[in-house]
């Protein structure tokens, strides 16, 4: 197995030819697309995926599409929340926001075009493929984005944003909002490594507490972390609805403690050795504790 | 086979019921993707798509999933070709348009729904067939609606408004914003009702002379249609690279004629009965002549 650093080379290196293998790309269409999928990042989500699939006896080289796929998704989302009709925020990973260099057309555009590129590339791979491993795990990639995953808690983010915070209803938007989209990771690695449904429904209840510990780690981070240090402005969410709205820096803290601890138990739960994992698992939640 | 409104009935019946099989998804979002989904429409594109698959000795019940995915491709492009940042229109189909009535952000979450949920419900269909042609349609669903197809043809419409009309510039905005979405429905149809490579590639022939004719006739309505029978405002175009631009009324009623005499005769070297795409092809185009 390699090392995280070695993962995220790959995966660097792969982003930008999966989409050059579509074919030709409006040249201001691609740098809008290329300027949001290639300003680095932690890579967390196609990490997890090349990593799960090799914990379980994959081969990372095969299913890279699929990890380039996710790492699409994850950019499009962003695009498009910082969209002057969404969130309307100007700084992303140290820089500008889409729309801030691009306006905001080609950003809707450059949005649209990751989640279609996404899903044409996941295809493309299927159909290479000799069994159905391809197609299921691009059906649970859609699933996990989709109108009752990503979409539907960046739904209630938006549309619930300044009403009172229930236990409900903040961990149905952390649940939908983030866990999904660190679920699909992990099963989707599962799926391609050839692993069976007990495993597959341990994937996502290790991805739901990862979600929900770094989300919570994030609402901490909008009151506590540096600008500077993140690379985005801080204090963006005093009307959205948070973990520390919920239950205060103290009880989130508290609560993402108690998350890392199920996810990690989880993964103890998998019949083969998760050790990489679980490394993955601590080193990203690891900015506040 | 069944008459065109009978296949319209038909598809009329199923576009929610697809929708609601993926889930719970969140009342405001599912409101705001109906809006513009249920907003009546000739259903030209699943229309063709189940046309296409009869013809070629295909059950239309059995590929509905994939008309209705293509119907929600279709919408979701509309929804954001209107919003703002983009062309800004305040009227679609006689009404007012999503994000008039539902705001920016829930505009762009239900583009976004609609396009995630057009795949998934494409994906799930697939995973049920014995074979891979769900798999080939979908990933054919995936090409023409994406950066090399239709969201190509909205990039250099939005990037190049205002430069000077040129044959290539403006032919290859009409191939790709308008005909990728025309070519798709026949390609589907045909790859579902198992054809081969030859009758996929007459498809796509067949389709783009759709398509462009299709566009022309829109171009021309801009300028000569009655905002009353159309349901959209005319004259919107005044910045825009159309076929009027390019060649004049007249020019462009002549290259419409054209554009439909091919479609008709790629249709007639099909190996079946294709009368019934005819049919449609004649119904649609005869707006303007």
């Amino acid at each position: 197995m390699r090392t995280e650093a070695e993962y995220r080379q790959l995966i660097n290196e792969n982003l930008e030819a999966q989409l050059h293998s579509l074919g030709d790309i409006p040249e201001k269409l691609r740098e809008a697309m290329c300027y949001s999928l290639l300003a680095g990042g932690k890579r967390l989500r196609p990490l997890l995926l090349l990593a799960a699939c090799e914990t379980a006896g994959g081969a990372a080289e095969q299913v890279l599409p699929f990890a380039c796929a996710l790492e699409m998704i994850h950019t499009y989302s962003l695009i498009h929340d910082d969209l002057p009709g969404m969130d309307n925020d100007d700084l992303r990973r140290g820089r500008p926001t889409n729309h801030k260099v691009f306006g905001e057309g080609l950003a809707i555009l450059a949005g649209d075009g990751l989640l279609n590129a996404a899903m044409e590339i996941a295809l493309k791979a299927s159909l290479g493929m000799a069994d159905l491993r391809g197609l299921r795990a691009a059906e649970a990639l859609a699933r996990h984005a989709g109108v009752t995953g990503m979409i539907a808690g960046q739904t209630m983010d938006v549309t619930m944003e300044g009403s009172a915070p229930t236990p409900e209803l903040v961990s149905y938007i952390h649940a939908h909002k983030t866990a999904d989209l660190l679920q699909a990771p992990v099963e989707m690695g599962l799926i391609l490594a050839g692993a069976g449904e007990p495993e597959l429904a341990l994937a996502r209840v290790y991805g739901f507490h990862l979600g929900l510990a770094f989300q919570i780690m994030d609402d901490i981070l909008d009151v506590t972390g540096d600008p500077a240090i993140l690379g985005k402005n801080t204090g963006m969410d005093e009307k959205k609805l948070t973990w520390v709205a919920l239950r205060g820096v103290d009880g989130a803290r508290e609560d993402l403690a108690e998350h890392i601890r199920q996810a990690v138990d989880t993964l103890s739960e998998m019949p083969w050795d998760t050790s990489f994992l679980e490394e993955i698992t601590w080193e990203n939640l690891s900015r506040v504790s």
